[in-house]
């Protein structure tokens, strides 16, 4: 048996997923840039997404560039953005609790002279909208900011942001990093404000390798990678066909009976988080219903250390993430849980349980039967 | 019936990376960077291929990094590479005929405050070693060089190449983009004298959205993608790793019975050239045997608009290239048909044929049986 509560990390792909991969790796495989009808059959495949995508957004279908994932959309907004954007200004602000894709690009940009200001969190994990509007500048070009905190699944109120910034400075773009809220959200750009968005395919039940930014029309940005001059000279590179139709697949079928899925991935949250404050010395990061991600449960369980019950969950097949699971063998103690006020031994002793389409409340009746039996244990041990 | 001759422009893949793919995508699709074992199991992918790869080439594991494909290997190297070392001097060189994701990067780092010389190239497609050798200076820090030319095969001489660059200035760093050249000979960059080289998965029948760079380990360069610190913080983003896994397989699949895979590319090709030289008014780009690259027969159809034939052609079911394929919608002359001094007239008149594995001397004379029906008819039209 496999119990699969890590779908904040990545997901397994869709049936429909695979079977378009196969299809566009085995027999229309060709080139989108040949002018055959092989290669125009090709390019039909990467239309099809850019209309799914766009149609969730309620878009324009131009307004979709396709990367390689979520790592290059955040660093294609923020370096591309600043460096398109820098006569006007070389200010930048973000906030103190996102993810290393969007974190390390600013820290390159400040070497290269811009600077960046981090706002805090409460800890709901959300930032002051006071602060922000104090801190918006004439030179301030962009802000970048999380839909969904990766961690504990705190959202944050994009639409009021985004006035807050263009009340202080129109010219401000807003940056939203929405991996882990694209297929969670009805998010509609134009009404939100929102100016460049990312959104990774894994974590959708889609293909690893491949994502998108939304770019709204009028914003001026640079190319990360350059070359061939596809899709509208921003993003070079032969489009990675596969990835992208299975990208447009999983999109659609995320935004199909979308309030449906959604409910069901609360029921299965409110459940985790109900039923694990049954246990002793439990504290959740994360909110019951609409408040937080649909997806995300965090949970600190006092006196154990996370890697030690991550790995008792695993022996039962059961498969967690202690920290965002996004940072490569970067063990240490996360910025989130950090900058929500979470004291210092249960920042250690942190969970994510985070779910997808394939998961049911049974799976989360025998993880609590384990966490019953496991926590006393490993107390227990760790008194000696 | 279907005759696919643009396997310079991308491949089918193997049935053996297909499987693959599919098995990461569905069962063993974890994060590599999940501390449990599933994650463990994905990184496991990773490192066969990496050790596939490695092996190929006879150089360390470490010295691999997997990116999204051709395009950001070409950019990293150079952009990164470009960045990292810009303290020992701004000045790069290359050649007049290199794939745009070669020549567009350069243009951004003129942008930046680089110089960049662009050598010409004579009626082989080869630069001078003595022109070479005279313009690189101290200052010198890149030198990017294609191993064979993605539209008449032309193959440059690596190994000499690098002898006349470090013999001026030992400091200069020789890139090489392989994109048409791995899979199809025996590269040993340390041998060769090269220290970064660009190699794309999809045109060695592997997935599109995967390939990787070689960087030899005493050369210093900087990430194109920030983030997460996956891959020694050199390119961070959660590793694609069914197009990681499918490529190592691809590699390995080309490197077996290497010699005779090669043997038949070149039976192939020379197939082509003597049976395309029977009919009138024809003019072939490209060398027999192994002067150059086994895969590509350029061939200059005298009197016949280059895509006219390209669509009689795909009337039946056969499918090659006019330019390279690998520029998006970029209708033009090709700089390497320029470049090696082709008249006009015939450089609008070329026909790029590439083979693969998948393809027979059947369907060879099938396609010299339609060019002897069709060019007439095509020549007759156009003299009206």
């Amino acid at each position: 048996m496999e119990i699969y509560f890590d779908n904040s990390a990545t997901t397994r792909v869709l049936d429909s997923v695979r079977d378009i991969v196969v299809k566009t790796m085995t027999e229309d495989y060709a080139n989108p840039s040949s002018r055959h009808c092989k290669g125009a059959q090709a390019e039909q495949y990467i239309r099809a997404a850019r209309t799914a995508i766009a149609k969730t957004l309620r878009v324009p279908e131009k307004e979709i560039l396709f990367t390689s994932g979520g790592s290059e959309s955040n660093n294609m907004a923020l370096i591309g953005g600043a460096l398109a954007n820098q006569r006007a200004g070389k200010h930048i602000i973000t906030t103190a609790i996102e993810h290393a894709s969007v974190y390390n690009p600013l820290l390159f940009l400040e070497e290269l002279g811009f600077e960046v200001t981090f706002l805090p969190v409460d800890h709901d994990g959300h930032i002051s909208l006071e602060e922000l509007e104090r801190v918006v500048r004439p030179d301030t070009i962009l802000v970048s900011v999380m839909y969904v905190n990766n961690e504990v699944g705190a959202i944050e109120p994009i639409e009021e942001i985004s006035r807050v910034i263009k009340s202080q400075n129109p010219r401000t773009l807003l940056h939203v990093d929405a991996i882990q809220a694209y297929g969670k959200f009805q998010i509609r750009p134009k009404k939100q404000g929102i100016d460049l968005m990312s959104v990774s395919g894994h974590k959708i039940h889609g293909p690893k390798g491949v994502g998108f930014l939304y770019i709204n029309s009028g914003v001026k940005i640079r190319p990360l990678i350059y070359g061939g001059g596809q899709q509208n000279n921003l993003r070079s590179g032969t489009e990675n066909v596969p990835g992208v139709a299975g990208l447009g697949i999983a999109a659609q079928e995320m935004y199909t009976d979308h309030e449906e899925k959604i409910r069901r991935l609360i029921e299965l949250k409110d459940t985790m988080i109900d039923r694990v404050r049954e246990l002793d010395g439990v504290v959740v990061n994360s909110k019951k219903g609409y408040e937080s991600a649909p997806q995300i449960v965090s949970v600190s369980f006092s006196g154990v250390r996370s890697e030690v019950l991550l790995h008792a969950l695993e022996e039962r097949g059961i498969y967690v993430s202690s920290g965002s699971a996004c940072s490569s063998h970067h063990v240490g103690v996360s910025s989130t849980l950090k900058g929500i006020g979470l004291p210092a031994d249960l920042q250690e002793a942190t969970l994510r349980f985070s779910f997808g389409l394939f998961n049911t409340k049974e799976e989360i009746d025998i993880c609590i039967d384990a966490l019953r039996e496991i926590l006393p244990v490993l107390r227990r041990y760790r008194r000696k």
